[in-house]
């Protein structure tokens, strides 16, 4: 991405309060720098011109950008690597009568972990503020046994629910990601600073706003879209009957993607909103095993877009077959790849060795992982 | 009936285990007296002589009315005004995968209620016995709120949730109605005696099972198959992943009747059967009108059985609309009649002598009430 490009970004997703379908489609003629030039100087269609007319003016790209230098972050835009394309592709066959998916234009982002691979195999964990124990309890039981099925937890920081789901993550080493209302440099709520700090020393803190900007109301319910693509399933864990957790599960039912609730005391109004969303429709699920089983259905979304021929292709069978014993995330060692791979030891070591020139596996300590996580 | 034909239906309802197919064709085919005494003499088809060998020279006939006059209680067999011909007849289109439906041969019955009027609107409540104190307390919640909607309860007089829903409708002058899986004369568990001799002064207690037999471990499960024939609906509201109350629904099931299950902490194992049944499919309530909601739709499977010409067919409309403004059971004045008509009160006086000449309707201290249930 060159300077320019990084600076017609940052100024694209502060001009117009997102999602604005006419500006996806103007940047996806015309490229960043095109499109931002054209919104600066008001050649744009008349609707793009009255959402974009109040902050047109506003150029604090380099600004922005230095901000999110100093955070150690990254601008994640469309056509890169890091950018999670299946995450954010709608379903062909969209139900009219569902809500209008838009993916962010771009993501500002601050943390170790690539997006891309977070949204291979992921779960969004969310719900209600004023949890109880017994919610908080089951968040951590949940989102632990999400980690140990080496899946990545998404949520959206919130007191409550949220912070259960991301604390329970960070505490088993598993990867967790955080997706603000606000700018990444906005700490929200300020009570969840540390914990903000964690994730994006751990995990991944991302967020469609340019820096600076507060959350809003509006925002929330927003933010709650991108928190649903980058999960393979959400799953509700409590939430009242007026809660933000279940606009997440509707973006995630907008999308085709299994919603789950974790059901509690008829008598608990923090489940009530999970007990309506069941009667709904939604899978009710009491264990990270049943979440795992209706997540992992995800592949079949994937499929449904056109795949690029892969250097996968050309593998023999036993290469091929070594390569699926690779996990997601984490290294495995040739003995364990052996038993995945239900090969001898022996025939492991040259499927590996041709993997490696390939450039599709790595070796660091005598074990082995993926070079890069791939849509298989 | 006949002392003869009493006397028949107490001998076969000993004389082979229930249910059994061969008895019921033969009954229906020969009436109850020929086949008792082919029975007898063994003059019936090899498994059906097979089945009753044991038992085929035991007449205590006699003896077991005697029982039933002395608890004030009275056989209810097919033909009769109070044999609950809906309530017993298999869905047309049974899924073959589905376990067999056999109505009981005749029932044993103990109590001032008729059992046609409760199974018109009824609902079975079981659960644990192990239940908990959330359990009791959400059972009694919806036992209450169903009697407040005019519905019956139907449960199997266990420990537990059966016995707290039981309670629940006698505390509120409901109507309840224990199915005991031994005689009527034997009250099981014994430490509710007392509650069953409460239900058979209030309510209804019926048994296919002639007097003195002692229930065994088959004999709850073959007594599920009626508790779930005589609730519209079943409710579970508390069991754990093999209870009986899952039999009960698989019943419920089996006749087309729809399963509801209550939800409960996922930490809970009094919780766990009923979790398990949402996710195969049975409903998740909450409430008791949730529950009304499903038992409401009984009337569905009484409009598949070809109905006799009716003599409301010859009423008005205005005629048929205070007709069927009055409730199941219970009287109403004459201005809850036009409200719940939608006509003044002026308008509802003629029909309601039309009614009352036409014996459909009754009137008993200025409030006017349903001459006897009709499957409408």
């Amino acid at each position: 991405m060159t300077r320019a490009e990084m600076l017609a970004w940052a100024y694209l997703s502060r001009v117009v309060e997102p999602p604005c379908a006419e500006l996806a489609a103007l940047v996806q003629s015309d490229g960043p720098v095109e499109a931002a030039a054209r919104i600066r100087s008001g050649a744009v269609g008349q609707a793009l011109r009255k959402r974009s007319e109040a902050r047109r003016d506003i150029d604090c790209g380099a600004a922005d950008l230095d901000i999110l230098a100093r955070l150690g972050g990254r601008l994640v835009v469309p056509g890169e690597d890091e950018w999670p394309d299946a995450a954010f592709t709608a379903p062909v066959n969209a139900d009219p009568d569902k809500r209008e998916w838009l993916a962010p234009l771009a993501l500002w982002a601050v943390g170790p972990v690539q997006l891309a691979d977070v949204t291979w195999r992921s779960c969004a964990i969310v719900g209600t503020r004023a949890s109880t124990g017994y919610g908080d309890r089951v968040t951590a039981d949940i989102a632990t046994g999400l980690v140990e099925r080496d899946m990545a937890v998404v949520s959206g920081a919130a007191y409550g629910i949220d912070g259960a789901a991301h604390r329970a993550v960070l505490a088993s080493d598993g990867v967790t990601v955080a997706v603000l209302a606000g700018g990444i440099d906005v700490p929200y709520p300020s009570g969840h600073s540390a914990l903000l700090n964690r994730i994006a020393t751990q995990g991944l803190v991302v967020s469609e706003y340019p820096p600076g900007l507060r959350p809003a109301r509006h925002r929330f319910l927003t933010r709650n879209r991108i928190v649903a693509a980058l999960g393979a399933a959400t799953v509700v864990v409590e939430a009242g009957l007026r809660s933000g957790a279940a606009s997440t599960a509707a973006w995630a039912e907008a999308l085709n993607r299994p919603v789950c609730a974790v059901p509690g005391p008829v008598t608990s109004s923090s489940s009530n909103g999970c007990h309506a969303l069941i009667r709904a429709g939604a899978t009710l699920v009491t264990r990270a095993q049943e979440v795992v089983e209706l997540a992992g259905r995800i592949g079949e979304y994937a499929d449904e877009a056109p795949r690029p021929t892969s250097v996968l292709d050309g593998l023999t069978e036993r290469e091929a077959l070594v390569f699926e014993a690779l996990p997601g995330r984490g290294a495995r060692s040739v003995e364990q790849l052996a038993v995945a791979a239900g090969l001898p030891p022996v025939q492991v070591l040259g499927p590996l060795a041709t993997l490696e020139l390939a450039g599709l596996v790595t070796r660091s300590d005598g074990r082995w992982k993926l070079a890069r996580p791939v849509g298989r």
